[in-house]
């Protein structure tokens, strides 16, 4: 690998340049664009833990009425969550994960992890556990061919179908 | 379990009651707190993929330079990057994932992962493979006991050491 210039002069550490295959178009980004604002987020952890109606997710969140009002719409906009009546007279409905929506844990899940690790002091407020067995989940990277788990430092990336140059 | 009175009356579908030890303090919140912003996890993103210049990543992300150096300087307060000269006249920096960083990797590869599935029309632009052997990896939840992987619907939450009653 060719340092750069600046890095050569002073050897002082090198930054391997970018690696452009890896640049362009990225998931991450759409995911933010869909379900990246900070309500957004916290209304769904709020719907993985059961909380399912306009009241409960309000007193819960402290949010505003009119922004819970449109990141609900959005979110059934989106087919990231669906509405289901549970009352008639007057008509009051709940809001429920759809496929799209429950494939949102692996997210929150990491997005847990991480402040358990880094923003608990070693303590954290709730585990994740295993429903037959009741072990702590640890979420891993598993190589299906290797069949091993892989650190993020053996992880690469490269181009993949909807790559677009 | 016992239904809501809403629900009983109605015999639409039940809603279960939150799970009162699933509340309160939250891990998810917090890492939303300290990363959550989009510009700081677009940012953190470049990072991961080998842009390390203040002047790289204004050029990747579009970003304003006031807005990108508050981004820096709070994730560098906060530990996530640190700063590394690479010149000495005049003095530049590039910024390096620290321990705390490169811990979002499960974070960034989950947010990724949903993009690709929901949002991408079954072409990922990018596919994560192991280094070793090039096989686009998968990440799981997996339970430590069983020697297994687990799905969304299997998992359950108790509270952990750090639950605040």
């Amino acid at each position: 690998m060719s340092m750069s210039s600046e890095s050569r002069a002073r050897s002082l550490p090198a930054s391997p340049p970018p690696d452009p295959t890896d640049l362009g178009s990225c998931s991450i980004e759409a995911t933010l664009d869909l379900v990246g604002d900070r309500w957004t987020l916290l209304i769904m952890r709020d719907i993985f833990r059961g909380v399912h109606r306009f009241s409960q997710l309000q007193d819960d969140l402290g949010i505003a009425r009119n922004l819970l009002t449109d990141r609900l719409t959005r979110l059934v906009e989106r087919d990231i969550l669906h509405k289901v009546q549970y009352q008639e007279r007057p008509q009051r409905y709940e809001y429920r994960l759809t496929a799209k929506g429950m494939d949102l844990s692996p997210a929150l899940v990491a997005l847990m992890g991480w402040g358990d690790r880094w923003a608990a002091d070693g303590q954290p407020p709730t585990l994740l556990v295993h429903d037959t067995c009741s072990t702590p989940l640890e979420q891993v990277l598993l190589c299906p061919v290797c069949n091993e788990t892989v650190q993020p430092s053996h992880i690469r990336s490269r181009p993949g179908p909807g790559r677009q140059e």
